[in-house]
């Protein structure tokens, strides 16, 4: 990797032109990457006073491959990420969420499944991805019909709506963003499902009664380490102990690591990808339940971030007119800071599917989850 | 459950017979069970002054549920276990797996698979399901023709000859069993893969090299925690950064919590069934690797030691004249409490694929694992 700087010097590691380079524009720049990189390296390329030669991607990468361990700062950090109260994980949800449904209409899928997507072929695209993953989420509940599932972060309901079309059972979907909502609502209306799936603007740790089934995708990495415990408790109170089933899908680590200064600070506040173990003893075991399968997707998210950068980048010149190119760039980087952090391995993407202790794992074997017999439904009734 | 006492009297839970009673026939028996329920039990049984009417199987599982969750006796004792020296590692193999190649063939499947099998249907043979075991364990690792393979913990030899045979790769299979080794050496050379698979009298610590698979069956369960961060070291040293794949298939816990201290006493020396969570912060962060995969097997470990069980009870008249009663009960009892550990639950049995955390999983879903194509050559080839 070279370093190109704003007085004409660059500095490259050998002979011969490097893969990719950094382009400093000024002194303060400099400064900013050297001493806090994690935050600076966003903070800098959004304003235009970094830019990078060779691809953004690939030299994103690059440096992800040089930070697979956390510093004593993010050690540090990890412990110490702020909780998330009622109000704040509102106001979290909302800073990124509520940007609007048609800006995420105009790159997501045409479901807006805004999570990692499941390719079961590497080649398919990314509609059918998306429709892959949210049967596969349904294989591995076993779910069946006439059962009550609920789930926590339903974003714009796709998965929700096709577990009430596909696989027959009621659901009660929590988001705590109002567009999204609306969005979920509208779209069961249209689709006949009202009936099926009741969406929730409310906080998922509102839920009252019990459920067949639990599930939440894409939502635990938005829930700080010091709400794991409330998390935990309403697992315990809201499965049924005899033939539940749940079922975590989330951005994790193998280690304990902060998210990102930058993206923590732009992107998501309040997000914490926890490790596995995190997952296991301070939510799964507190409730009593067993792990029964886990399942890392990292790959997969790589590949659905690719998708949704070259989207992104087909509709660069509305966003920049509408959003202003600082917004266009703190995008652009987040997709392609995401998509190295999956595809080196400095981020995880875990399924975890569990029941409740006394409960025998829903399936006997996975085999069957992988056969061609699946509801015929599903593959007509997308919008 | 029932309680019928020395002098006549019965306790049941309310009117009508109960489905099972522990039959105690002196005050000794009694106060043991009342003060030490989880040794005594064992003893007890074992030394005949404790009966169990209704079916050993049924009354132990009835038991177990009623201790899924671990005493603060149990809760201290985890965290105190001893470590397993060299030294006492090899004494405690020997503890239980030097009793003689003859007893375990006599009522293990036909290669000696003295781990949990992997039923692919449920009515199949436990010969049959060994083999889909052995199969299931090398297709999670996509080991490819002229990979090199070191297995820590080799038992009798069948899988590192499986993997041999049908996948192709060299194998270093260590032991600490003598006995064990001299069988595996010796079915090497029937089998002609002498040259394909070296067995090693020695503790897994003293492996060198480096190698493209670790695998580990049944082992992890018989080390100490406090020996977890000496195997994170040596998975770490020979494990090869690019391309390794790992396998750990252990017997363990949803919570920190010992073996039951009968087991420990007679059976296990030194056993300790951990959790997801211990091996993922002791051993594979330490040695920075991700987890890839999860798969929890514990029915179908429920379901070999009913075929183990059922075994045993037929060369129940050898095993008493050869062994004495004594032994013959303790290990009737050893076989039916595991049972009903894992149909439970207080028992679980994990299979983790991990990989070096800057390596890319094996393989892009675990589609193709279930699917038809299968080396043809290991059907015909197993003795």
């Amino acid at each position: 990797m070279g370093l190109e700087l704003w007085d004409g010097q660059s500095l490259y590691p050998g002979p011969g032109q490097p893969a990719g380079s950094l382009v400093v524009h000024d002194a303060r720049t400099l400064r900013g990457l050297v001493l806090n990189p994690h935050l600076q390296f966003g903070e800098t390329y959004t304003a235009g006073t970094l830019d990078v030669r060779g691809g953004l991607e690939p030299v994103v990468e690059a440096i992800s491959r040089l930070s697979l361990l956390p510093s004593r700062r993010e050690r540090i950090t990890a412990r110490l990420t702020a909780a998330n109260d009622l109000g704040r994980a509102r106001r979290n949800v909302q800073h990124h969420y509520d940007l609007g449904n048609d800006f995420y209409a105009s790159w997501l899928d045409d479901q807006l499944v805004y999570t990692c997507a499941y390719f079961e072929r590497p080649e398919m695209s990314l509609e059918d991805a998306q429709r892959a993953k949210l049967d596969l989420v349904c294989r591995k509940l076993r779910l069946q019909p006439g059962e009550v599932v609920v789930e926590a972060g339903c974003g714009w309901g796709a998965l929700a709506l096709h577990m009430a079309r596909a696989y027959g059972v009621r659901v009660k979907a929590f988001n705590v963003s109002r567009e999204q909502i609306a969005y979920a609502r509208a779209r069961a209306t249209r689709e006949g499902l009202a009936d099926h799936v009741e969406f929730i603007d409310d906080d998922y740790r509102n839920v009252r009664g019990e459920y067949d089934a639990f599930v939440s995708v894409g939502m635990l990495e938005h829930v700080g380490v010091r709400q794991y415990e409330s998390f935990s408790g309403i697992l315990r109170r809201v499965l049924r102990r005899a033939n539940g089933r749940g079922l975590l899908h989330f951005i994790g680590r193998d280690v304990p690591r902060p998210l990102n200064a930058w993206i923590r600070r732009r992107i998501f506040p309040g997000g914490y990808p926890p490790t596995l173990a995190e997952v296991a003893t301070k939510i799964l075991a507190p409730a009593q339940m067993s792990i029964v399968d886990v399942e890392n997707l990292r790959l997969h998210y790589a590949r659905t971030l690719r998708h949704w950068s070259q989207r992104f980048a087909e509709i660069e010149q509305q966003v920049r007119s509408r959003y202003g190119e600082s917004f266009r760039r703190a995008w652009e980087l987040y997709l392609a800071g995401s998509e190295a952090a999956f595809a080196t391995g400095t981020l995880q993407l875990f399924q975890v599917v569990f029941t409740p202790s006394e409960t025998a794992p829903p399936y006997w074997t996975r085999a069957d989850m992988y056969g061609q017999a699946r509801p015929d439904q599903w593959f007509a009734a997308t919008p």
